[in-house]
């Protein structure tokens, strides 16, 4: 959408590390960004907190924190309290943490929102490589979600097309993290454990915990986060 | 899903006279439905009282009411008040009931569901003769989104795949009340308008109101709603 030189996109926002460097990623691209944070009932809500910390320094243009609670559909360790969060990675599975639907809910929220806002660029941080094995963060899905979003919408049937961006989705953290760095995000405030410790500090166990840690490190920069005190 | 002889179905149930048909068609094929009513914050929550009702009458497994609110997104004249109902149908364009992203997110929820519940089979009374020119109604968003549901899960990956069905999808609002009747279908508590009366009644004006009388009307029979208190 055009408002004088004004092209808004709907961003994901989760608080994590990889959103803000989407966030960041849309601002260098100029969007007006519609920052979208979902309340799902999520185990690790205090990366809510986290979002509205990095929607404003990232400078988006608007900040939505919406609830949709998915603890009655379950099936994940981040949304069942009754399953654990898995302290050692597995290769070649589907980890316990994967939230059924959930990126799929997710755009669609986004996508109904975009329609209303005349925005036609919706920004996803998902990632294929350093990736815990989700199905909805492959390519195959975002090109699906594209297609059925201008099928399913007032827009798409008339011919401004939807487009899914996904900045991050063949880079390595350590590339995530050198691309944020550059586009000058302060990851301080981010929040990737899936577990944090009542003191808003990571659990440092989790699978989340580990590919933050170990992109860090590959990136050969401290993580600032660890010697912040939590939002 | 099998347990025993149970094959789960999610159904997707608004209280109307489609989903109430759609509902009555899986329990004919011996699936054990789980009805799934999406509380959106739509101008008709009578709606909702409805869906309860036909849910007990027509034997569903479960049934849960689940709130989604799209008011803030709004866009629609079925969630935002500001807009008017139409009383009067055109041709050609998408009215302005049109929900942004509806039945992609009703869908999505009902996919999380089922991925949980071990069912695979979807059910949507959506309808693309008798229909109000929304995007998400047609056999082309069914199929695309059917896609997607075998790419975003785990289940579609490990190749337990999903099904949408869409029974009523090229019937005329006749067949579909004629349909139901065969299946035992009572439609004393469905409720189609977009607008009804603080008393429960049905405006009588919009154009769910006009394809519900007409498809009576067509079909020969009188619509038992409109005789009875409402829900």
């Amino acid at each position: 959408m055009q408002r004088g030189t004004e092209v808004r996109a709907v961003v994901l926002l989760s608080g994590g590390l990889d959103s803000a460097t989407t966030l960041a990623w849309a601002r260098a691209r100029n969007y007006a960004c519609y920052a979208l944070t979902i309340d799902y009932g999520q185990r690790h809500r205090q990366e809510i907190k986290a979002a509205s910390l990095v929607a404003e320094r990232l400078g988006a243009h608007a900040h939505r924190i919406v609830p949709l609670d998915l603890s009655w559909i379950g099936g994940s360790a981040l949304t069942d309290n009754t399953i654990p969060v898995p302290t050692k990675h597995q290769e070649g599975i589907i980890p316990v943490t994967y939230v059924p639907a959930r990126n799929t809910l997710f755009l669609s929220l986004a996508l109904g929102w975009a329609e209303v806002l005349d925005a036609h660029d919706l920004v996803i941080g998902v990632n294929a490589v350093d990736y815990s094995g989700y199905p909805d963060c492959r390519p195959e899905f975002v090109a699906a979600y594209e297609r059925l979003a201008n099928l399913a919408t007032r827009e798409g049937v008339e011919g401004r097309l939807f487009r899914i961006h996904t900045p991050l989705i063949s880079m390595t953290k350590a590339q995530i993290i050198r691309t944020g760095i550059d586009l000058g995000v302060d990851y301080t405030p981010t929040l990737s454990c899936y577990a944090p410790l009542p003191t808003g500090r990571s659990c440092g166990h989790c699978d989340a915990c580990r590919l933050r840690r170990q992109g860090f490190a590959e990136a050969g920069i401290e993580d600032p986060a660890s010697l912040a005190t939590p939002p």
